[in-house]
Protein backbone atom coordinates (compact mmCIF):
# COMPACT_ATOMS: atom_id res chain seq x y z
CA UNK A 1 0.00 0.00 0.00
CA UNK A 2 1.45 3.04 -1.34
CA UNK A 3 0.87 6.60 0.81
CA UNK A 4 1.52 10.43 0.13
CA UNK A 5 0.74 13.53 1.77
CA UNK A 6 0.33 16.76 -0.61
CA UNK A 7 -0.05 20.02 0.43
CA UNK A 8 -3.06 22.85 -0.87
CA UNK A 9 -3.10 26.49 -0.01
CA UNK A 10 -6.50 27.86 -0.27
CA UNK A 11 -6.30 32.05 -0.59
CA UNK A 12 -10.20 32.57 -0.65
CA UNK A 13 -13.52 31.44 2.15
CA UNK A 14 -14.86 29.35 -0.01
CA UNK A 15 -12.51 27.50 -3.78
CA UNK A 16 -12.38 24.44 -5.68
CA UNK A 17 -8.56 23.44 -6.20
CA UNK A 18 -8.14 20.99 -9.08
CA UNK A 19 -5.86 18.40 -7.95
CA UNK A 20 -6.15 16.26 -10.61
CA UNK A 21 -2.27 17.04 -11.99
CA UNK A 22 -0.72 15.88 -8.35
CA UNK A 23 -2.84 12.81 -8.32
CA UNK A 24 -1.67 12.09 -11.53
CA UNK A 25 1.99 12.71 -10.47
CA UNK A 26 1.56 9.93 -7.55
CA UNK A 27 0.47 7.33 -9.89
CA UNK A 28 3.16 8.36 -12.58
CA UNK A 29 5.68 8.65 -9.62
CA UNK A 30 5.47 4.68 -8.41
CA UNK A 31 4.89 3.47 -11.87
CA UNK A 32 1.37 2.15 -10.61
CA UNK A 33 -0.32 0.06 -13.33
CA UNK A 34 -3.73 -1.18 -11.77
CA UNK A 35 -4.68 -0.46 -8.59
CA UNK A 36 -7.69 1.61 -6.59
CA UNK A 37 -6.93 5.23 -5.37
CA UNK A 38 -8.19 6.45 -2.62
CA UNK A 39 -8.52 10.15 -1.84
CA UNK A 40 -8.99 11.81 1.86
CA UNK A 41 -8.90 14.89 3.24
CA UNK A 42 -8.12 15.15 7.02
CA UNK A 43 -9.99 18.27 7.65
CA UNK A 44 -13.66 18.48 8.87
CA UNK A 45 -14.15 21.95 7.02
CA UNK A 46 -12.87 20.91 3.40
CA UNK A 47 -13.79 17.72 1.33
CA UNK A 48 -12.85 16.44 -2.03
CA UNK A 49 -15.18 15.92 -5.23
CA UNK A 50 -14.98 14.92 -8.91
CA UNK A 51 -16.57 17.09 -11.21
CA UNK A 52 -16.21 18.85 -14.67
CA UNK A 53 -12.76 20.61 -14.70
CA UNK A 54 -12.69 22.21 -18.06
CA UNK A 55 -15.29 25.08 -17.28
CA UNK A 56 -13.93 27.24 -14.39
CA UNK A 57 -17.96 28.26 -14.06
CA UNK A 58 -18.98 24.98 -13.05
CA UNK A 59 -17.09 24.53 -9.60
CA UNK A 60 -18.04 28.24 -8.58
CA UNK A 61 -21.27 27.51 -9.61
CA UNK A 62 -21.46 24.39 -7.19
CA UNK A 63 -20.19 26.82 -4.24
CA UNK A 64 -23.19 29.02 -5.19
CA UNK A 65 -25.37 26.55 -4.80
CA UNK A 66 -23.52 25.13 -2.11
CA UNK A 67 -23.72 28.51 -0.19
CA UNK A 68 -27.75 28.89 -1.00
CA UNK A 69 -28.13 25.54 0.56
CA UNK A 70 -26.28 26.14 3.91
CA UNK A 71 -26.48 29.63 5.06
CA UNK A 72 -25.12 30.75 8.31
CA UNK A 73 -28.35 29.93 10.02
CA UNK A 74 -28.59 32.53 13.22
CA UNK A 75 -29.45 29.34 15.34
CA UNK A 76 -26.01 27.37 14.98
CA UNK A 77 -24.66 27.07 18.71
CA UNK A 78 -21.05 26.33 17.74
CA UNK A 79 -18.99 29.43 18.90
CA UNK A 80 -16.40 29.42 15.71
CA UNK A 81 -19.04 30.49 13.86
CA UNK A 82 -17.99 28.13 10.74
CA UNK A 83 -20.85 25.47 10.86
CA UNK A 84 -21.74 25.66 7.59
CA UNK A 85 -18.42 24.80 6.77
CA UNK A 86 -19.02 21.67 8.42
CA UNK A 87 -21.72 21.11 6.82
CA UNK A 88 -20.91 20.82 3.23
CA UNK A 89 -18.16 19.03 4.26
CA UNK A 90 -20.46 16.36 5.38
CA UNK A 91 -22.63 16.98 2.19
CA UNK A 92 -19.68 16.63 -0.37
CA UNK A 93 -17.73 14.23 1.71
CA UNK A 94 -14.11 13.41 2.86
CA UNK A 95 -12.99 10.28 0.67
CA UNK A 96 -13.24 9.27 -3.19
CA UNK A 97 -11.61 6.75 -4.63
CA UNK A 98 -11.17 6.44 -8.14
CA UNK A 99 -9.64 3.34 -10.36
CA UNK A 100 -6.22 3.12 -12.08
CA UNK A 101 -5.73 0.66 -14.90
CA UNK A 102 -2.80 0.18 -17.12
CA UNK A 103 -1.56 3.30 -15.68
CA UNK A 104 -3.90 5.74 -16.05
CA UNK A 105 -7.21 7.05 -13.89
CA UNK A 106 -10.30 5.69 -14.94
CA UNK A 107 -11.95 9.03 -14.94
CA UNK A 108 -14.19 9.83 -17.26
CA UNK A 109 -13.72 12.48 -20.05
CA UNK A 110 -14.66 15.83 -18.27
CA UNK A 111 -13.72 14.80 -14.55
CA UNK A 112 -10.98 16.68 -12.71
CA UNK A 113 -10.62 15.82 -8.73
CA UNK A 114 -11.20 19.02 -6.92
CA UNK A 115 -10.32 19.70 -3.16
CA UNK A 116 -13.34 21.47 -1.69
CA UNK A 117 -12.19 24.15 1.05
CA UNK A 118 -15.25 25.48 2.78
CA UNK A 119 -12.88 27.59 5.63
CA UNK A 120 -10.31 28.98 3.74
CA UNK A 121 -7.97 30.20 3.24
CA UNK A 122 -5.70 27.60 5.33
CA UNK A 123 -2.67 25.76 4.53
CA UNK A 124 -4.95 22.24 4.14
CA UNK A 125 -3.21 18.53 3.78
CA UNK A 126 -4.67 15.85 0.91
CA UNK A 127 -3.60 11.96 1.76
CA UNK A 128 -3.63 9.85 -1.52
CA UNK A 129 -3.11 6.14 -1.10
CA UNK A 130 -3.35 3.27 -3.75
CA UNK A 131 -3.72 -0.34 -3.35
CA UNK A 132 -2.33 -2.49 -5.92
CA UNK B 1 -8.40 -6.89 -10.10
CA UNK B 2 -11.47 -7.38 -12.05
CA UNK B 3 -12.99 -4.63 -13.74
CA UNK B 4 -16.54 -4.64 -15.99
CA UNK B 5 -18.27 -1.48 -17.52
CA UNK B 6 -22.12 -1.29 -18.32
CA UNK B 7 -24.37 0.60 -20.29
CA UNK B 8 -27.16 2.44 -18.82
CA UNK B 9 -29.80 4.23 -20.62
CA UNK B 10 -31.89 7.03 -18.92
CA UNK B 11 -34.85 8.58 -20.78
CA UNK B 12 -35.52 11.22 -19.04
CA UNK B 13 -34.16 14.58 -16.95
CA UNK B 14 -33.82 13.07 -14.62
CA UNK B 15 -34.24 9.41 -12.91
CA UNK B 16 -32.73 6.77 -10.78
CA UNK B 17 -32.33 3.38 -12.39
CA UNK B 18 -31.77 0.18 -10.30
CA UNK B 19 -28.42 -1.28 -11.40
CA UNK B 20 -28.59 -4.17 -8.73
CA UNK B 21 -29.05 -6.89 -10.79
CA UNK B 22 -26.25 -5.68 -13.08
CA UNK B 23 -23.73 -6.11 -10.16
CA UNK B 24 -25.05 -8.95 -8.90
CA UNK B 25 -24.03 -10.51 -12.22
CA UNK B 26 -20.92 -8.99 -12.16
CA UNK B 27 -20.13 -10.71 -8.64
CA UNK B 28 -21.78 -14.42 -10.27
CA UNK B 29 -19.54 -14.32 -13.37
CA UNK B 30 -16.21 -13.58 -11.84
CA UNK B 31 -17.26 -16.42 -8.58
CA UNK B 32 -15.98 -13.58 -6.09
CA UNK B 33 -15.97 -14.87 -3.41
CA UNK B 34 -14.95 -12.28 -0.35
CA UNK B 35 -13.97 -8.32 -1.31
CA UNK B 36 -14.84 -4.71 -1.87
CA UNK B 37 -16.51 -3.77 -5.39
CA UNK B 38 -16.56 -0.28 -6.03
CA UNK B 39 -18.97 1.60 -8.51
CA UNK B 40 -17.93 4.10 -10.27
CA UNK B 41 -19.76 6.85 -12.82
CA UNK B 42 -17.36 8.08 -14.99
CA UNK B 43 -20.01 11.75 -15.78
CA UNK B 44 -20.46 14.66 -14.17
CA UNK B 45 -23.93 15.00 -14.14
CA UNK B 46 -24.81 11.73 -12.86
CA UNK B 47 -24.34 9.26 -9.66
CA UNK B 48 -24.61 6.77 -7.58
CA UNK B 49 -26.16 6.48 -4.47
CA UNK B 50 -27.75 3.19 -2.03
CA UNK B 51 -30.69 3.66 -0.66
CA UNK B 52 -34.86 1.34 -0.90
CA UNK B 53 -35.24 -0.17 -4.13
CA UNK B 54 -38.95 -1.88 -2.78
CA UNK B 55 -40.99 0.88 -3.08
CA UNK B 56 -40.54 2.75 -6.13
CA UNK B 57 -41.90 6.44 -4.80
CA UNK B 58 -38.57 6.57 -2.61
CA UNK B 59 -36.02 7.48 -5.34
CA UNK B 60 -38.62 9.36 -6.93
CA UNK B 61 -39.14 11.51 -3.35
CA UNK B 62 -35.42 12.31 -3.21
CA UNK B 63 -35.12 13.22 -7.28
CA UNK B 64 -38.49 15.31 -5.84
CA UNK B 65 -36.21 16.97 -2.43
CA UNK B 66 -33.26 17.24 -4.95
CA UNK B 67 -34.75 19.45 -7.27
CA UNK B 68 -36.13 21.40 -4.14
CA UNK B 69 -32.65 21.81 -2.74
CA UNK B 70 -30.73 22.82 -6.57
CA UNK B 71 -33.15 24.59 -8.32
CA UNK B 72 -31.98 26.13 -11.60
CA UNK B 73 -30.46 29.35 -10.11
CA UNK B 74 -30.78 32.55 -12.43
CA UNK B 75 -27.22 33.52 -10.97
CA UNK B 76 -25.09 29.87 -12.59
CA UNK B 77 -22.79 30.96 -15.33
CA UNK B 78 -22.26 27.71 -16.91
CA UNK B 79 -23.46 28.20 -20.21
CA UNK B 80 -24.58 24.23 -20.86
CA UNK B 81 -27.11 25.48 -18.57
CA UNK B 82 -27.01 21.75 -16.25
CA UNK B 83 -25.15 23.69 -13.29
CA UNK B 84 -28.04 22.07 -10.99
CA UNK B 85 -27.28 18.36 -12.29
CA UNK B 86 -23.14 19.08 -11.90
CA UNK B 87 -24.48 20.57 -7.91
CA UNK B 88 -26.81 16.75 -7.60
CA UNK B 89 -23.71 15.44 -8.89
CA UNK B 90 -21.67 16.32 -6.55
CA UNK B 91 -24.03 16.18 -3.36
CA UNK B 92 -24.71 12.08 -4.43
CA UNK B 93 -21.34 11.26 -5.38
CA UNK B 94 -19.76 9.45 -8.42
CA UNK B 95 -18.17 6.64 -6.22
CA UNK B 96 -19.92 3.63 -4.01
CA UNK B 97 -17.95 0.93 -2.24
CA UNK B 98 -20.04 -2.42 -1.21
CA UNK B 99 -18.37 -5.73 0.71
CA UNK B 100 -18.47 -8.99 -0.57
CA UNK B 101 -18.75 -12.11 1.47
CA UNK B 102 -19.66 -15.48 0.77
CA UNK B 103 -19.89 -14.39 -2.95
CA UNK B 104 -23.11 -11.81 -1.89
CA UNK B 105 -23.53 -8.67 -1.73
CA UNK B 106 -23.30 -7.39 1.71
CA UNK B 107 -26.53 -5.44 1.35
CA UNK B 108 -29.06 -4.34 4.00
CA UNK B 109 -32.38 -5.79 3.40
CA UNK B 110 -34.04 -2.88 1.72
CA UNK B 111 -30.84 -1.40 -0.10
CA UNK B 112 -30.40 -1.46 -4.06
CA UNK B 113 -27.71 0.41 -6.19
CA UNK B 114 -29.05 3.27 -7.93
CA UNK B 115 -27.42 5.36 -10.76
CA UNK B 116 -28.64 8.87 -10.62
CA UNK B 117 -29.41 10.36 -13.77
CA UNK B 118 -29.85 14.07 -13.27
CA UNK B 119 -29.20 15.31 -17.11
CA UNK B 120 -30.66 13.12 -19.20
CA UNK B 121 -31.87 11.19 -21.24
CA UNK B 122 -28.82 9.93 -21.91
CA UNK B 123 -26.77 6.66 -22.57
CA UNK B 124 -24.19 6.62 -19.82
CA UNK B 125 -21.66 4.33 -18.39
CA UNK B 126 -20.64 2.69 -14.87
CA UNK B 127 -17.51 1.11 -13.96
CA UNK B 128 -17.78 -1.60 -11.87
CA UNK B 129 -14.51 -3.21 -10.40
CA UNK B 130 -13.28 -6.01 -7.60
CA UNK B 131 -10.66 -6.15 -5.41
CA UNK B 132 -10.20 -9.90 -3.75
CA UNK C 1 -10.39 -9.28 4.54
CA UNK C 2 -11.21 -8.74 7.96
CA UNK C 3 -14.91 -8.29 8.75
CA UNK C 4 -17.10 -7.62 11.71
CA UNK C 5 -20.49 -5.99 12.34
CA UNK C 6 -21.03 -3.44 15.65
CA UNK C 7 -24.45 -2.80 16.88
CA UNK C 8 -25.56 1.25 17.74
CA UNK C 9 -28.86 2.02 19.37
CA UNK C 10 -30.33 5.20 18.61
CA UNK C 11 -32.44 6.85 21.34
CA UNK C 12 -33.85 10.24 19.32
CA UNK C 13 -35.30 11.03 15.89
CA UNK C 14 -32.02 12.09 14.74
CA UNK C 15 -28.83 11.90 16.23
CA UNK C 16 -24.89 11.53 15.33
CA UNK C 17 -22.94 8.88 17.77
CA UNK C 18 -20.16 9.09 17.57
CA UNK C 19 -18.06 5.35 16.94
CA UNK C 20 -14.34 6.46 16.62
CA UNK C 21 -14.04 4.47 20.08
CA UNK C 22 -15.05 1.32 18.53
CA UNK C 23 -13.55 1.40 15.26
CA UNK C 24 -10.24 1.89 17.04
CA UNK C 25 -11.44 -1.44 19.06
CA UNK C 26 -10.98 -3.04 15.76
CA UNK C 27 -7.88 -2.07 14.31
CA UNK C 28 -6.16 -3.07 17.83
CA UNK C 29 -8.64 -5.89 17.78
CA UNK C 30 -7.11 -7.76 14.48
CA UNK C 31 -3.31 -6.04 15.33
CA UNK C 32 -4.01 -4.47 11.76
CA UNK C 33 -0.92 -2.38 10.88
CA UNK C 34 -1.71 -0.52 7.42
CA UNK C 35 -4.35 -1.61 5.50
CA UNK C 36 -8.23 0.61 4.25
CA UNK C 37 -10.81 0.55 6.95
CA UNK C 38 -14.22 0.92 5.09
CA UNK C 39 -17.63 1.51 6.89
CA UNK C 40 -20.32 0.32 5.94
CA UNK C 41 -24.38 1.11 6.92
CA UNK C 42 -26.98 -1.63 5.81
CA UNK C 43 -29.95 1.03 6.42
CA UNK C 44 -31.52 2.96 4.14
CA UNK C 45 -32.39 5.86 6.44
CA UNK C 46 -29.20 6.01 8.54
CA UNK C 47 -25.49 7.32 7.28
CA UNK C 48 -21.86 7.38 8.05
CA UNK C 49 -19.74 10.82 8.28
CA UNK C 50 -16.68 11.94 9.61
CA UNK C 51 -16.62 15.45 10.94
CA UNK C 52 -15.52 17.15 14.18
CA UNK C 53 -16.29 15.11 17.82
CA UNK C 54 -15.01 17.92 19.90
CA UNK C 55 -17.84 20.11 19.98
CA UNK C 56 -21.11 18.55 20.84
CA UNK C 57 -22.94 21.42 18.67
CA UNK C 58 -20.60 20.96 15.53
CA UNK C 59 -23.19 17.30 14.83
CA UNK C 60 -26.42 19.28 16.46
CA UNK C 61 -25.86 22.00 14.33
CA UNK C 62 -25.16 19.74 10.77
CA UNK C 63 -28.56 18.07 11.67
CA UNK C 64 -30.01 21.46 11.98
CA UNK C 65 -29.00 22.48 8.59
CA UNK C 66 -29.86 19.23 7.34
CA UNK C 67 -33.41 19.20 8.59
CA UNK C 68 -33.88 23.01 7.03
CA UNK C 69 -32.49 21.49 3.61
CA UNK C 70 -34.83 18.32 3.35
CA UNK C 71 -37.90 19.18 5.50
CA UNK C 72 -41.29 16.53 5.16
CA UNK C 73 -43.00 18.14 1.74
CA UNK C 74 -46.11 17.97 1.93
CA UNK C 75 -46.05 16.34 -1.85
CA UNK C 76 -44.04 13.39 -1.02
CA UNK C 77 -45.57 10.22 -2.05
CA UNK C 78 -43.65 7.32 -0.04
CA UNK C 79 -46.24 5.85 2.76
CA UNK C 80 -43.92 5.78 5.79
CA UNK C 81 -43.44 8.91 5.51
CA UNK C 82 -40.09 9.19 6.26
CA UNK C 83 -38.22 10.78 2.63
CA UNK C 84 -36.52 13.34 4.26
CA UNK C 85 -35.03 10.69 6.17
CA UNK C 86 -34.11 8.52 3.02
CA UNK C 87 -33.02 11.60 1.12
CA UNK C 88 -30.76 12.53 3.89
CA UNK C 89 -29.32 9.54 3.72
CA UNK C 90 -28.59 9.96 0.02
CA UNK C 91 -26.59 13.19 0.77
CA UNK C 92 -24.61 11.72 3.40
CA UNK C 93 -23.81 8.32 2.03
CA UNK C 94 -23.88 5.23 3.34
CA UNK C 95 -19.70 4.25 3.75
CA UNK C 96 -16.57 6.23 4.22
CA UNK C 97 -13.14 5.01 3.78
CA UNK C 98 -10.37 5.86 6.52
CA UNK C 99 -6.60 4.58 5.61
CA UNK C 100 -5.22 2.87 8.57
CA UNK C 101 -1.34 2.99 8.67
CA UNK C 102 1.47 2.01 11.51
CA UNK C 103 -1.99 0.75 13.40
CA UNK C 104 -3.26 4.05 13.12
CA UNK C 105 -6.69 5.68 11.83
CA UNK C 106 -5.12 7.91 9.63
CA UNK C 107 -7.82 10.35 10.64
CA UNK C 108 -7.11 14.12 11.50
CA UNK C 109 -6.61 15.99 14.49
CA UNK C 110 -10.34 17.05 14.87
CA UNK C 111 -11.98 13.74 12.91
CA UNK C 112 -14.70 11.56 14.34
CA UNK C 113 -16.34 9.02 13.02
CA UNK C 114 -20.27 9.57 13.25
CA UNK C 115 -22.84 7.26 12.48
CA UNK C 116 -26.33 9.58 11.85
CA UNK C 117 -29.63 8.26 12.47
CA UNK C 118 -32.06 10.01 10.18
CA UNK C 119 -34.97 8.39 11.43
CA UNK C 120 -34.88 6.77 14.98
CA UNK C 121 -34.61 5.99 17.42
CA UNK C 122 -34.06 2.43 16.09
CA UNK C 123 -31.24 -0.26 16.75
CA UNK C 124 -28.99 -0.19 13.67
CA UNK C 125 -26.29 -2.44 12.66
CA UNK C 126 -22.01 -0.99 11.10
CA UNK C 127 -20.19 -3.03 9.15
CA UNK C 128 -16.52 -2.73 9.41
CA UNK C 129 -14.04 -4.29 7.25
CA UNK C 130 -10.49 -4.46 6.44
CA UNK C 131 -8.13 -4.90 3.65
CA UNK C 132 -4.43 -4.84 4.30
Amino acid sequence: MLFKEIAVRSDAKEMFIDITPQVRTFIQENKIKDGKLTIFIPHTTAAVTINENTDPNVPSDIIFALNKLVPPHQEFRHLEGNSAAHTKTALIGCCQNILVRSGKLLLGTWQGIFFCEFDGPRNRKVILSLQE
